[in-house]
């Protein structure tokens, strides 16, 4: 079995209210520093091993994300 | 400025029925070879060099996981 990443966010263009909700509440809770705040999903898969990355990326692009409104990233990582 | 990624994602013990929705929908749409799923939360942050990890783990821990349901993951990225 591999494990495989999938993370999904939105396009740069699209607003993301909540990143920008994050953003703006931790100065007010005495945390300084942090400019910029962008919320996606993050998908942890198990797949069998014959499973290659062409189909990983229709998972993605069919099941995971809205290729309309965000874009996503595959990457197989140490099981 | 350091960029900086969290990923939450619900605890092992607890039920994902988002994660298991997708897993369970995938053979049904001819995609075979995905056994399990987990879906959870991607945050992509940019914070001033001056912000160290105990801080950025404290922002994980209080806004952006709930650490009862979740763990999280805190790791700087190439800007």
């Amino acid at each position: 079995m591999a494990r495989v990443v999938v993370d999904v966010m939105p396009k740069e263009e699209i607003l993301d209210p909540q990143g920008q909700a994050v953003a703006n509440a931790l100065p007010r809770q005495g945390f300084e520093g942090v400019s910029h705040v962008r919320q996606g999903k993050h998908f942890e898969l198990e797949v069998a091993d014959d499973v290659d990355d062409d189909t990983l990326e229709r998972i993605a692009e069919n099941f995971l994300a809205n290729p309309v409104i965000e874009d996503w990233s595959v990457r197989r990582v140490e099981s």
